[in-house]
Formats: C-alpha cells, structure tokens, sequence
C-alpha cells in the first residue's frame, strides 16, 4: 500500500505514478484470438465444439449439447435456496425499476421553417451477453447484464457461459430465468464472442454484445466491433473512498478489502482529511485482512496497488477523485452530496456512511457493469442506452423546403457534390 | 446496377448477395498504423513533423507550424462570400437547436425502501474531432461534429486536419469558428489519432475522438479505443429510397446519384412497387449521369453497388430496408411517416417528395454522421450523447441499509465475495 500526502513535495510524482499504474498486463493475444475467429466463421458449431473440448476441460457430444435446456434452467432454479432467491428478485426488481426510469423519450419537432424532425428510439433487435465462468461467474452480473437489455426492449437476449468441467452455476441459471433470458450456450471465451457476433448454425448472430470476460474475450470484442456493437472493454475494478474521520475505520477497511476481493489487479484507494484516521484505517485492513477466505488475493492487490492519501481539505479529495476517474466513488462525509457536486468523473458513487459500494453490486438498482482504469473520463456504465439506437428524421414540402433548401444547395455547390446540390434544385424548378 | 424483383424466383439469393456486398477491400494497416501510434508516442511532436513531411506533402518548420494560428482562422473566415457564410450559419443554428433538443435529463429518485438512487448526466472534458483532408474536406461535416460537442458542453474541442500541399479550406475554418472549436491542428491520418489519444508536447490529450476518415484513421481509432473513447467506425456511405410512381423520376436520379458521387464504394438502392417507374428512374440516372462534373465516380459506384428492388407492396419494401439497415432512407409515398412506423433499422429518415437526403446532409438539423454498412441495426448517428456520459448514484441510511442490505448480503455470500458481504453486515450490526 502506498501513501501519499498532497503536502509532501513528492506527492506530484507520487500520484503521477498512481494514475499510470495500468494493473494490467495487457498479454498479447490478437493472434490467438484472430484465428479462433477465423475457425468459428469457417466451421461454425464444429468450431465451437473443438474449441470447448480444448478450453473448457470437457466434451460435448455435438452441437446440441452447447443448449443449455428448458430442463436445466428449471432444475438450476429449483435447486436455489429459497432466501437466496429472494433475495435476486429483490435485486431483479429493482435494477429493472432503475433501468425503467431510464427510458429515453422520442423527440418531434415542427419548426419555423415548416420542416418537422425528430428522433425516435428503437431497441436493438437481439443481444449476446458473456458470462464469465468459474469461479467469476456471478449471478448479480447476470442480472446486470440482461435486465437492461430486456427493460429497453430488446426481443432476443442470448447468453455464452464457459461452464468449466461441463459444471453449470445453478444461480446463473435461475438469475437468467428472473432476467428473462431467451437462450442460454455454454460456450465461453473468444469463440462464444465469435459466435455471437458472426453466428453459427445453432447460435443465430446478435446486434451487440456485452459483459465483462478475461483478456481473450476483451480482444475477440475489439476485433468483432463493427460487425456488432460492444460495450466498453473492463478492466480491474477499482475503488476511491472519500472519507473523514467521524467514520468507522473497521467499515472503511472493509469497504476497501471488498474492492481487493476481486482480484489481485483491482485497486483500492482512501483519500483522506485525517492523518489518525488514515492510520487508524490501515490498521483495520492489516486487521480484517486474515479473516477473508480470499485474504491472498485481497492482501496482494492492497499491498501492490492499494494507496491512502492525505489531502489538506475535501475540495483537494475531489480534485484527486476526477483525475483518478474511479469506477467506484465512496463519499463518506456529512454531507456527501455537496462532494458529490464537485465530481466530474466517476462510474458509480455511493453517498453517506452507510452506503458501501456492495449495495450497489446487487442490490441498489444502478448498474455495477461501470467503466474502469480511468475510463469513465468518456465512458458511463451499462444502461437502457446500450440497448438502444436512434433514428432521427426529417419531413418537408415543398414550402419548406423553399425555406432551407437554397442553403444545402449554397453548401453543397461549394464542398463540390454537385449531385446533392441537383437534388434539391431540381424540386423548387 | 443490379434489378431485383421479390417475385421473382432467384430474388432470396440476390438480396442476400446484395447484404453481403462488403463495398470495402479493407486494406490490412494494422501494422503501419501500431507504428505510427508507437512512434507518436515515442517522439511526441517531432514524429507529428516528420509523418506530416512525409504523408501530407509539406514540411512544417516545427511544431508550431502545426497549429492553425487565430489570425488564419479569422484570415480564412474573411475569405467565405458572405452567401456561403449565411448558408453556414443557417445550418449551424438548425443544427444547434435539433441537438439541444436532445439534451437529457437527470434522474433523482428517493424510494419506498428509503435509498435516494440518480443518473447524472455530465460532458466531457475534451474531445478531438477528425476532418479529412483534400477533396473530402466538407465544412459541413466539421459542424455535425463540432456542434453537439459544443452543446454537450465540452469545453475543449480540438479539431485535427491533414492539409496536403499545406493548403487549408477557408471554409472548414469559417465551419470550425461557427461551431466554437477551441483549436485547429494541421495533423493527418493515424499520427492525429495517436496525437489525440496520447497527447504530445503541443497537443494535449482528449478523452473521446470522432470523426471519419480513411483506413489508416479507422484503423488507429480501433487501436485507441480503450485509452479515449471512439465514434462508430464509418464505411462507404449508402442511400436506400422508397418511392412509388407518383414521384418524378428526375428526382429519385438525383438522389441517388447524390449518394452515389460520393465514393465509388457508395451505393444507392431503389425500392419501388412499380415496374414502369423502376425503368424510369433508372433511365433518368443514365440521362443525369454525364452531366454532373463527379460522373465517373458516381457512376463506378451506379454500376457496381446500385440496385433497383421491385416489390410487390410497400409492406414488403419496409421489410427489406429494416434487413439493409441503410444509413439514409428515403420514403417518398403519399403518407411517408405511415411507413415509417414500420421502419426499426436506419440511421435516418428523409420523408416525403421535397425531402432529398441533401437537405439531411447539410441544414435540416439532425446529425449526418450517421452508421454505414448495416450498423444501424445497433449503431445511432452523432448525438449529444456521444459527449456526455453517466454517473450513477446511490444515497443510503442506516435505515435503508437495514431494507436492502440483507439481500446484498445473501448474493455476495453466494458468490464468495466475504468482504463484500462483510462491508454491509457489519453497518448493520
């Protein structure tokens, strides 16, 4: 863990290196993934079939078995407990509440000039989200993923999960069912990219696809986007908690030890007005640290990428908050919407002493799939937009095109198309 | 140009040939273009003046010859005749209000279980805006750019733009004045996008570029996608129109040929249910054609990508135009905005007889950077949205907590996450 202090005379070179930490060693995996591309739009299922047998530690009979079915789907439901059930519906239905709200209005206008325009909205007519397998295959991202999708409108939403072993997660499944889920494939890594954006002959191609997924299926994103839309490409997550000293040090601690959880990239970060508070804090992470059974991931990403800062006041915490453009903002404060006013980038905040960031990974409502690594400069979380596309549209007669047509013809004439000149010329002869 | 007739036997595989029509040899510059960006990277400016010397055509005495200076921003405005300079301003104010239109708003809610949840909406900081040089340097296109960023409210907006020989287009600077560019850099190609995403010693780094360009910029775009944000990556412009036998078929000519001069890859599509108007138009095309200066182009781009679809009803015309999902769309029939509701797959719509795309293209309002090759399927044209992005919030008590929490606290269990769970239950305790 590092500290830093805005009043020591390193801290420029200190923080400078903070926001250059990448967390990431970026493997260079273009060519695997480009030809696994080139195999699944050449063989389709077979593809896919070889592919599994080889990654995925198990051997599907054929094609078909790739289906996950109605079967399966009811059987992993059932198998829920039903506490745990509850409580994904209390999620379900209040992420789908917040996504609700969301929902962008057409616009139509009737102007001066006697054109009418406007802009409509239309969803996305099928989607593809990946679900990482294993031990980082989260339910709660299930919900995340597919639910936005479904509150926009979106007809078809197919799901690719790795299931390692050939092992399905049973709460993956009953989060697909809650979500409204229309196919499920067991089918992970840059094939299921592949094959989701290109289709095969069991998979039918999708519009976009979304959801987080390792270093292969980031890559078989990028080299997919054109043909299909993608959402942006996650990378460790990370945390800024902005907090005074009348906290809890224990709840801080644990706030950051549940960003170092993820693992072992992810980053976690206090800014702090309190030198006794910083201390205090650290101390309860080194405390809390050897009661988590994912202690070794959380104390390696603490110690190589965790930081405590001092800063003189909250104005100098929040200046440090938009340079460091967190995917997650705690503001831990009296009065942490005024803060909050001051922050310009940032994917995700959770405001007062009793909002950890975890409220908002399940249960809150806002999206946790947020961009990370400084991203959220330009980029925002999933949302209905990322399942939606606008058509605008113009409507004239001829009086109104009287009215504005001489300009395009003016503009036209002089960038050289003569043609798009002719076009309106031709209709006030 | 190719006839299509949906009764006829053969028409399944000839529309399938016709969606499959790439219209692109996309050259492979991965490799050229990592090593521009590693180079601008490397070297900052000084490999800004070389690549310019070798690219561009002329030799900048350094770096500070890249910048456009304030005096030949005014000296270029003052050399626009003052019809072109209203036509500009016309435009500019259309579009400035069409995208104001759009504006969204925040959400605040404050919900029966107690949390106060929102979305607020924020601009970016910077962006970069690409303009292609030469021939295809259009002012309008520096004002369907510059403009929503501008009403998005990003306050830095840097324009880059190759001039071979030197030389610069009065009116993309008469255009960038109008649209309120915060600076002008005489930078091309990948080595813009390089300086844009990363920053040299003259020209600070942005956080999202757009703009069209060849494949060397789509390519880099591609390649800074991650560390800025990126716009859609633009193909060969196309045009599908709807027209019955009503219409003139001078007109529908020239809308065509009004795609079809901008590129040779550029394709325009008739859909009409009218036999006789089919060979009409297709006759008036072949009349027009000599007489536009750009004929060569345009009818390259005629006879390799045009086609006139014969259908037997307008219902059946809305079907294949939401399968092409072509960037314009044209309807011109009796009630267009009826048709038009059938319509879920276009970057924009031009309604009605007095309603050529050329008017879309400079002066109606909405956007004209707008997604190509099938892409609306998923992909929206330029908006305030690409500017602006979201942050999410969430304000909790102990009380509201005490509601959602324990839901929280179940899931994060269930996915291994200790801390997490752990950073709820112990506020709760």
């Amino acid at each position: 863990m590092k500290r830093l202090d805005t009043s020591a005379g390193d801290f420029e070179a200190d923080f400078a290196a903070l926001l250059d930490d990448a967390r990431e060693t970026t493997a260079r995996v273009d060519a695997a993934v480009a030809a696994i591309i080139a195999d699944v739009r050449a063989r389709g299922d077979a593809a896919l079939v070889e592919l599994t047998t080889r990654f995925d530690r198990w051997t599907p009979r054929d094609a078909g078995a790739l289906h996950v079915t109605e079967a399966e789907i009811a059987a992993g439901t059932a198998a829920v407990a039903p506490d745990l059930m509850e409580a994904l519906d209390l999620a379900a239905s209040r992420i789908e509440a917040f996504h609700a709200a969301q929902m962008p209005k057409d616009i139509a206008l009737h102007d001066a000039a006697g054109l009418k325009l406007g802009l409509r909205w239309g969803a996305l007519d099928a989607v593809g989200l990946y679900v990482p397998g294993g031990k980082a295959s989260y339910p709660s991202s299930v919900l995340m993923n597919a639910i936005p999708a479904r509150v926009a409108g979106v007809g078809r939403v197919a799901i690719c999960v790795p299931t390692p072993d050939g092992e399905l997660n049973p709460l993956v499944l009953a989060a697909a069912q809650r979500a409204g889920v229309s196919e499920i494939w067991r089918v992970g890594g840059a094939q299921a990219i592949a094959a989701l954006a290109w289709g095969t002959e069991s998979i039918a191609p999708v519009d976009r696809v979304a959801g987080p997924g390792n270093a292969y299926v980031a890559e078989a994103k990028r080299q997919v986007f054109g043909r299909v839309g993608i959402d942006s490409i996650a990378g460790p997550s990370e945390v800024v908690v902005i907090a005074d000293a009348a906290n809890d040090p224990a709840h801080v601690a644990m706030d950051l030890l549940a960003q170092a959880e993820h693992d072992e990239s992810a980053q976690s970060i206090l800014i702090t007005n309190d030198a006794g508070f910083a201390d205090a804090v650290a101390a309860a992470v080194t405390a809390a640290l050897p009661t988590l059974p994912r202690a070794p991931i959380a104390g390696e990403s603490w110690r190589r990428h965790g930081a405590v800062i001092l800063v003189r006041d909250m104005a100098e915490a929040a200046a440090l908050a938009n340079l460091l453009s967190p995917e997650h903002l705690q503001i831990m404060t009296a009065d942490p919407q005024a803060l909050f006013a001051r922050i310009r980038h940032a994917g995700a905040a959770f405001l007062g002493r009793f909002c950890p960031e975890a409220v908002g990974d399940y249960v809150a409502g806002p999206n946790h799939v947020l961009p990370t690594g400084r991203t959220a400069r330009f980029a925002s979380g999933l949302s209905v937009f990322d399942f939606l596309k606008r058509t605008t549209w113009v409507e004239a007669d001829r009086a109104a095109l009287g009215k504005v047509g001489p300009a395009a013809v003016a503009l036209a004439r002089a960038e050289g198309l003569t043609a798009h000149a002719e076009s309106v010329a031709l209709r006030l002869r």
